[in-house]
């Protein structure tokens, strides 16, 4: 049986959104236990399928780590407890990064060997089913070289504990594939990271996505502006095509046909079932919904959550640093 | 008249590609002079056309800049100098980014007021016919805050003299929106940029290509990644919609029904097209081509590099700097 708990309250859609999410998730899921912490009176429909621990406070999207270490009545300090009292396997919320993030690592504290825990998020590839796992996407504003060397650990622990892949390669993102490119950050941590196993070396930006890659270690910094950037792009293209589809009759004569084909498209690139990050390196499973979730994109963020807690990646992270 | 200096040498494709490239450049435009470096046996059929200065020899890619700068006889460090000689006003390479960027540098010298040049170039948005002006796009590793204002401006420059805009606004990439956000870099950044005509604070990678900026300022590193992962997140979405459209006999159909509409979205997400990164903050205009270039692509190369020029950028920049 696994353990989950939700803040129910954070994201900007409210409980709305995140009650939509657990009835939808008890309904497709029947083993696992849900606490849900939030307003007693917007919860009272979920009475008879979770527990529930009461907030009312929502902790400010742009609060600082003290303030979110002081509000200890917020829906998001409370959650983030419950997974020490409640033995929970981990913890979802749609609220301030900065605060969920902060407060994971100070009350559940770091596994032993990470310097910095880190967002990481699977992404697809050129190549059908295959996904691309790509860390840190945001949790830092800098990182040492060290720092990057161990999300290449995690990154590869992830990869065998989710994929079952025994042997994950490994690439740091670079402006360039040679050996001796890159910021001074991202060359001392080639330096540290060449005798891993699995290291590969450098990848440019364009071939992330291209399905070779297993593995790739940004910076918090640019792994943020890079998946956002695709996230922009994918959206624009997206317009476009519909766009392309509706410029005509004939266009949209031509959609009725080719209608299936796109379906598997917008499949693939809805970041709506990408669902949200996963902050690696604690000790416990933190998954960071997007703030504006839906219903639907908290859903598969709770999803996440469960799927890592069935696969063990708590233990698997801290076997692959041993 | 306009006075263009062209490495015919430096890459993969060779001199087969750019002088396709010079053929069809002639053939449309007739106000612009071109002097063209390299092998005379490879140029003979331009010899009508143009000025051939010889050389044979090519700097290799990963070179060195004092590699490049003692290379006397290779064709980019031939043409780049001829710059001066000829009193030419720009020149294009498709050779080793590194060498390119620093000969022009240390040989053609930088602007006053201009701590670091940065690869710049235009990126289609999500508004049609507009684009978002970034830089630095890889032409260094790291920056200073004051060499992130400084790009500030001279994208501001650009913009003024490419596309008329008399007030152009300008965004600092971050990972997040709010003041207080980013990396120590750009935090600091932020700062310097505050009192900026135009500046319109952080930017989310997911808006780069909403529309609404007209510059975004990105340090060298994150810019290349930027980029690059929207190359390739472009050409992954546009191999998927071929296949949508392929994927059965109805939806080949569609595709003959839709396929006026898609011309347009071909258009615009074609990286060919975009030709080729302009390095500002140098005495001339350089415009750095793919390394593997078709003749198509360094045809578009030539052409930013003879509308940089009709334009005046150089001293448009130099205005927007004093």
């Amino acid at each position: 049986m696994v353990k989950l708990v939700i803040d129910m309250m954070g994201g900007d859609n409210g409980s709305k959104a995140t009650v939509e999410a657990v009835n939808r998730f008890l309904n497709e899921i029947n083993d696992c236990e849900i606490i849900a912490v939030g307003d007693e009176n917007e919860l009272a429909s979920l009475k008879s399928r979770v527990t529930i621990i009461p907030s009312q406070t929502v902790v400010p999207m742009e609060c600082s780590v003290l303030q979110a270490m002081r509000m200890k009545d917020s829906s998001v300090y409370k959650a983030v407890n419950a997974v020490i009292s409640e033995k929970a396997d981990g913890v979802v919320s749609a609220g301030s990064t900065g605060a969920f993030l902060s407060l994971t690592t100070l009350i559940l504290k770091k596994i032993d060997g990470v310097d910095r825990p880190a967002l990481i998020t699977p992404f697809p590839t050129k190549i059908e089913g295959k996904y691309v796992v790509l860390l840190d996407v945001g949790a830092s504003n800098e990182n040492t070289p060290l720092e990057l060397m161990q999300f290449g650990k995690m990154g590869q622990a992830y990869c065998k504990a989710i994929y079952n892949n025994d042997n994950p390669n490994v690439y740091l993102i670079s402006n360039g594939a040679e050996e001796g490119k890159g910021s001074p950050v991202t060359k001392e941590a080639y330096e540290l990271m060449k005798d891993m196993k699995g290291f590969k070396g450098n990848l440019e930006g364009r071939y992330v996505l291209d399905g070779k890659a297993d593995v790739v270690v940004f910076d918090g910094f640019s792994g943020n502006v890079f998946l956002k950037g695709c996230e922009g792009l994918a959206k624009m293209m997206s317009s476009m095509i519909k766009d392309a589809f509706t410029s005509s009759f004939g266009s949209k004569i031509g959609y009725l046909f080719a209608k299936k084909g796109f379906k598997g498209f917008k499949n693939k690139m809805d970041y709506k079932k990408v669902g949200g990050a996963f902050l690696v390196g604690v000790n416990t499973i933190p998954v960071k919904a997007h703030g504006n979730a839906t219903g639907e994109s908290f859903f598969y963020s709770m999803m996440i959550a469960y799927n890592l807690a069935k696969k063990n990646i708590v233990n698997e992270i801290k076997e692959n640093l041993k």
